[in-house]
This record gives structure tokens, C-alpha cells and sequence, in this order.
């Protein structure tokens, strides 16, 4: 392959450029859950369509959903090589709380060697890397070597609710023989990492009703069921001491890990001081009784409040007896747990546990089944090797907390492994403020995206 | 006494200026707990000293505080006659939450009897009824028949934390023979009442710190302790399963109701579901098992969540585990609770109970002592004869669940008792949306004052 050493080199001299063009992504504020966002969506897209043609992909167009659009290119000019098809998202999530932000979000600004800017690691970092892989291939490599479908959604953060319609309506275009996901990440700077494993996501809005209006505390307080207070009833219900997720029939379905698996987890390179320090440096780590945070996080799944509002909170004392409390409330899942049956399980849980004195209401938001990556696909082995020859060092496999629904969307719809090819680290404070993208990180993934073509390319 | 049917006559005939004097001081956003209303509560300290001169005050002041002034006048030409101090405040509550207002705040809408405002009944509407009796009595009665003092505060709805400062430092010119405290209500528009009890308050703001920065509840869900969840799990633990309060030492002090004054309370024209009702319809009351609910608001201590916030609260989701929590928490005490031992019970159930993975923070925020008041004041007795008079029964005598900071201020600082006259009722929904004034009981209201000046009088 001669055409890998001219595309390094091509990559080497282009790295300023590759990180003008991500700033110029990093600077457009698309956030998918806030309606006010639609027009920086759409110059969101118009960024990746002309992007997608700069760099080599033709046939580039964007693929109307439900929600927001998928934007779609392709090269299939590799006579006889495989179909990657490339999944990333151009969708961000929102900056609150805006006032911890050392620079702002969508000013993308360098420190060190860190690019600091929301979206910068989750996940406009990894498309831009596989843009300036694509490009020097294209420019200085004599052609992409295998072929190309790349799909870049609008709608990650908040579950890809219209995606798997997107592509049960285009499984034609689509077809390719894996995936290679953008939206995930690697265990260090100085250790590469393969994730196999994905959580799954059930996440709920759940409302209390009390009186019709807010209540004057002094005239009602102790004769009126508080909802707010019977919220946090509902909540500290919903664990039990030994931090396990105290809902009806939660585990039954949850796989228990080999002996074998454990093992594996526990060689890790990986610390629990480092883990801790990595999730901002919280006083003490917690979680279920008899496991380790590495299974915690990759194994066993979670309940965990991302959002809870009663009443006054503003500067000063109210004192009201609010009408109405809301939490936001959402499960990650592990195999074989499914998003419905956690739903019902809490839906039980609720119907046990509200007292009558309030009304109460949950809405579904975004669901996602987890998933476990096939270790042995073509994609899996060709990343390894990439990794290798850029790190130096051979990666290891991992599971990851987070969820990425797309995945299982692909295997249930196209019947395609995915390997999760991303550089994303774990103190980059994606979804937190202060999100960053480490550069070094960054341009090493453009060299391990670009000798993953080459790897792939028989 | 000649004057009181000329000075009724002439009420009667300036209804409508009273309602316009009124919409005048509710048109003012004084919202004390927000320093961006500065300004209004400027404006609404130059309103009621114009107001007070008009109405034949004189020795008009603005006594400044450590806080928002007192506007202080008097007029003391009734030799030989008693001195009534007259309290109220021209302080409202802030008035969110905005969209469940049918007519803007500020903006005084008349819609059949009532008069929507923020601080219609809380307590402008007491404070405007004071003005027009006064008025009265100066322009048609041949002066005001007893000697007043009239001092309206403006931190009242912030717990009145300068107050007391304020009144030691001018024991010479407050000095009375009792004060009259408008600040209060009645049971039903055909019910006056007469309050004899009043909770104290405690109010807090609880802060519960996890990581550093918020993180990503698939990458760290499981293994980090969530201040959300955890601040839920300290609120839950604040009650027992009877609707106790579940502090250390926290009954402690509570005197024991008497089975006299039981029957009493239980004698009261009151029943649960009209309560419930007056309480903005909530499904079902609850409170403390073993007592009703008169005696839950009026002789049992409370503890209230007045607003709790933590995470991502906007729409759609948002997978964050949050860094921080915090809850508004305050307590109604009755006799003989104080706020500094119900601190200290507070304080010790957290140490006791917050876990070693987070940082907690109490702050202590407005606070105040219960009170009972003297039924055998002179001044009560006035009220109950005037109460007669206007409303055609004889006032029936009650607890109030709610706290006026400056009736045990005035009994430690003056030694004066306090009757509570007031006309606000108890669907009038002070402190929450759509606050109105019953406009036929603020009319009685101005009556009853002109007939209580006239009792007073020897």
C-alpha cells in the first residue's frame, strides 16, 4: 500500500487546517433538545454537505426524518473492497450551566493542548477527524481505498428517536458489510481501547401534583401532602442501601457476567483513583455493593436523577408550598434489559409507592437497547491494527456506560456489526461544562482513521 | 361618639377611590427576596409616605434598616386616648411562576369580586383598607379618635431580618400601648375570625455537592454518588412514615395542646373538605397522624421542601449526572420551638445522615419565633366588638399557620401584645398565582378599622 505513507504525510502538514475546519463546526450551537436551535441545526447541516463534497464523498445529500435531517454521503469507487458505512452525529448537548464555562461553549478556544468548546469531544471532534482521514486519502493517497457511506444524524442527544424509521426506509442506500461508529472513545491518551459494550438508555420525566396552585407554607404546611417532599419520597425509594436500583423485577432480566469477563474488567489499566479524579474529583465513589466502578459503569446498570424542579429557586426564601414537583429520572441498561420492560417496572413502582394525596404523571423520553460488539468482525480487526501502529501500543477492550442507540438500530435493521472507533477521553466533560477535545488525541485519530482504510482495503 | 356614622358615610361613598388608592400600591413589583426590584421598592416606600401624609399622619419618616426601610408617621392629637401601633408591609412575594397568572401581577385586574394582584392580599389590600379608615376619620369624623403610629416594613416576605434592630433603636418613638397588626386574615368573608397563634419559621437552603463539574450519567452513572438522588434520599429521611418531622430533638419543645383548647379548635366553623378546597384542591389532605387539620396548621410544627433544583430541567433530555443539588427547606414551629434549636436538630441529622461521597452546606435564611397572643387586650377586645358591628357575628378565635416575624419582636422589644386584624381569606392564594382580594371583605375590612379606632377610644 503506497498510498498510506503519502496520506500520513498529507495528514501531518494539514493538521492546522483540520483544526480550523473543526473550530468552524464546534462554533455553530446545535443543540437538538432546544427548539430555539433549529436555525444553528441547519447551518449545522449545510457545514457537513459541503464538508462531505470537499473531501471526496459524492452522491451527498440530506436525508429527511421525523425530526432533524441524517446527512448522507458516499464513495463506492473501491471496486471489490468492502462498504464501511460511517456513523457520526453533528447534534450537541445544551451548555447549561452556562456560568461554569471558562470560554464560551460555541467560541471554541485553545488552552494547553485542549480544545475547549461543547460538542469539541462528543462528537464533532471524531467527525472532523475522519473528514481530514477522508480528505488526505482523497487528495494525497490516490483515492479512498474501501468504499464509503458515511450518515452524520441531527438527533444522538436526544436519542435518535426517528432514526430507526430513517433507515428501515433506506436499507438499500445503506447497506454495507459493518459499521464503523465515530461516538466513542479511547482509556487514556497513552492507551488506546476498543469499547465492546454499550449501555442502553430508558430516560422518564416524572410529575407530582399536589394542590392546583402553590400554597402559602405558613397556611397549609403539614395539612397538605408537599409534592416536592413526596417526590424525594418517590426518588430515595428507587435505590436501596446497598445502592442497588430498588424497582420491581429490574434485574431479572440482566445478564450476569462470567468469571472470565470479570477477570478481563479487572486487568484493566485502570484505578479507581484515576476514575475517580476523572469524574471531577467527587469526594468518594459509590455505587452497587460487590462491584468494581469499571463494572459499575460497563456491566450493571443505573438509575440516576438528571434533572429535579419544585417551587422557588430563586435568590432569598419563598415560602411556598409548591403545586407541582418534576424530575427528570433515566436508567442505563445492560444486557438483556430492554427500555419497555424498565418502563414498566417503574410504572409498578409508582403505582406501589405514590400516596393518593397527589397525582402523578410519567412521559417517555428517549429509550435505547444496549449492546454487545462482535469482537471478531473484519471492522473490530482492522481498528486494532490501526491503533497499534499510531499508539504504539496494542488496545484493550472495554465496555462504555454511555449509549449510543444507533448501534443496535444497525444490527436489528441492517444486520451490521459495529466497531466504536473514536478518541474521545474521559475527563473531556462531554455533556458537563467546559467540554474539550485533546489534540494530540485528535490528530493521532486522524492517522488511525486514515491506516483503518488502508487496514480494511485488501 | 358622633363621628363614626360620618366616618362610615364616608367610606361608603369613596369605595371606588379606596379600590383605585389600592391598584395604585399593586401596580408597584416590591418583591423584597430580588435585588433587581430595587427601584420598585423605592417606589413603594415613596407611596406610602405620600399616602400616610394624605391621610393625616404627620412626623412622616423613612427610617432606614440594615435591609429595605421602615416608613414610619403618626399622629398623636387624641389626649388622653390609648396609642395603637399599626403594622403592616409594603413587601410582596416574588411572582413566579409567571405563565399560571391570568392577568399580569402587576397589572391589578378586577374579575367579578376580586381584585387579581401580587400583594393584593398580602398584604397591600390590609394596609390600603388601614389608609382609607384613617382617611375617613380625618376628613369626615373629626380626626382620628385615638393616637396611631403606623410602621410599614418591607421585609416582611424575607422574614424581617432587620427588623428587630430597627425597633431597639427607637424604643422612644414606637412606644404603645398595643399594636394592631394587619397582617392576618379571617376565616370566611361571613366568618371573622380573630387570630390568637402563630407559627415561627425556619427557613434554610440546603446544598448537596457530588464531582466537581456535572458529568455523563452513561460514562459515570452507576459508579458516582448523585447529589440529586442524594439530596432526595435527606429529604425523605426528614419525615416518618405518620407525617412526622424525623430530626433529632425536634418535638422536644412542643408544648402539648390542652383538651380544652382541642375541643375549641375542633368547635370551629371549619370542616376538612372545605379546607381541602380552600387549599387549591389537592387529591387527599394529609399531615401528622392523630390530629386534625386545624390543629396540623395551627398547634403542630411543619416541614416544607419550598423549592428544590439540580440538573437539566429544560425540555427534552439532557444525560447528565449533575454536580450539585440544592432544596429549600423551611419549618413552622409553634410554641415553644425557637429557630436556633430547630438549626441545630436540623445540623444534626445531616452530619448524621449525608453520606461521605458528597459535600453538604446548611444556610440559614430568614427565621422567626412562634407566638400566642393575649386574648384579653384591650385591643382585642376592640376587634372582636368591631368585627360585630361590621360583619353582623361575633368573631370566632383561631391559630394561624402562617409567621409575622414582628409580633414576637414587639412583645421581646416593646412588651406590647398584639392584636391580629386583618381581612385576607384563605383562598385569596397568597404567595401563589392569580393572589387576588375579595373586593366585599376588603370594603368590611375599612369599616371594621373605623369601627375598632372608634371602640379604642374611651
Amino acid at each position: 500500500m503506497t498510498g498510506i505513507q503519502d496520506t500520513i504525510d498529507y495528514i501531518r502538514a494539514h493538521r492546522e487546517q483540520s483544526m480550523q475546519s473543526l473550530m468552524q463546526l464546534c462554533s455553530i450551537p446545535s443543540i437538538s433538545t432546544l427548539s430555539d436551535h433549529r436555525p444553528d441545526m441547519e447551518s449545522a447541516v449545510d457545514w457537513v454537505v459541503e464538508r462531505m463534497s470537499a473531501v471526496g464523498l459524492n452522491g451527498v445529500r440530506v436525508l429527511p426524518t421525523g425530526g432533524y435531517p441524517v446527512v448522507y454521503g458516499e464513495n463506492l469507487g473501491a471496486d471489490g473492497q468492502p462498504t464501511v458505512l460511517i456513523y457520526g452525529h453533528y447534534d450537541v448537548q445544551p451548555d447549561d450551566p452556562i456560568e461554569e464555562w471558562l470560554s464560551p461553549p460555541f467560541q471554541p478556544t485553545l488552552r494547553g493542548e485542549n480544545l475547549y468548546a461543547r460538542g469539541a469531544s462528543d462528537n464533532k471532534g471524531q467527525i472532523a477527524g475522519v473528514f481530514a482521514a477522508l480528505e488526505a486519502w482523497s487528495q494525497a493517497g490516490g483515492g479512498i481505498p474501501v468504499n464509503i457511506k458515511m450518515m452524520i444524524e441531527g438527533e444522538e442527544e436526544v436519542g435518535s428517536p426517528n432514526l430507526a424509521s430513517c433507515i428501515k426506509e433506506r436499507i438499500d442506500l445503506l447497506a454495507s458489510d459493518f459499521c464503523m461508529n465515530t461516538d466513542s472513545g479511547i482509556l487514556r491518551a497513552d492507551q488506546p481501547s476498543i469499547v465492546y459494550g454499550l449501555r442502553g438508555l430508558a430516560y422518564f420525566e416524572l410529575w407530582v401534583h399536589g394542590p392546583k396552585s402553590d400554597l402559602h407554607s405558613g397556611m397549609f404546611g403539614g395539612a397538605v401532602h408537599n409534592p416536592a417532599n413526596v417526590l424525594c419520597d418517590l426518588i430515595a425509594g428507587m435505590h436501596d442501601d446497598d445502592g442497588r436500583v430498588n424497582l420491581p423485577d429490574f434485574y431479572d432480566l440482566v445478564l450476569p457476567v462470567s468469571d472470565a469477563e470479570r477477570a478481563a474488567l479487572a486487568n484493566l489499566p485502570y484505578d479507581d483513583e484515576s476514575f475517580r479524579i476523572s469524574a471531577a474529583d467527587p469526594p468518594h465513589l459509590f455505587g452497587e455493593t460487590g462491584y468494581s466502578s469499571v463494572e459499575r459503569i460497563g456491566v450493571r446498570p443505573s438509575l440516576d436523577v438528571n434533572g429535579i424542579y419544585s417551587g422557588f429557586i430563586g435568590e432569598g426564601s419563598k415560602t411556598v408550598l409548591p403545586a407541582k414537583a418534576m424530575a427528570k429520572i433515566s436508567m442505563r441498561l445492560v444486557p438483556n434489559q430492554n427500555p419497555d420492560d424498565v418502563a414498566c417496572s417503574l410504572d409498578e413502582y409508582l403505582r406501589g409507592h405514590a400516596p393518593e394525596t397527589v397525582r402523578w404523571e410519567l412521559k417517555k423520553l428517549a429509550h435505547a437497547s444496549p449492546v454487545v460488539v462482535n469482537r471478531e468482525c473484519v471492522g473490530v480487526l482492522a481498528a486494532t491494527d490501526a491503533l497499534e501502529t499510531v499508539f504504539g501500543v496494542a488496545p484493550v477492550f472495554m465496555r462504555m456506560g454511555g449509549t449510543v442507540p444507533v448501534v443496535s438500530i444497525l444490527s436489528d435493521v441492517l444486520g451490521i456489526d459495529t466497531v466504536m472507533l473514536g478518541f474521545a477521553l474521559e475527563d473531556d466533560g462531554i455533556h458537563g461544562p467546559n467540554e474539550k477535545l485533546h489534540m494530540p488525541t485528535f490528530y493521532r485519530g486522524v492517522e488511525t482513521y486514515a491506516n483503518f482504510f488502508a487496514n480494511l482495503a485488501t
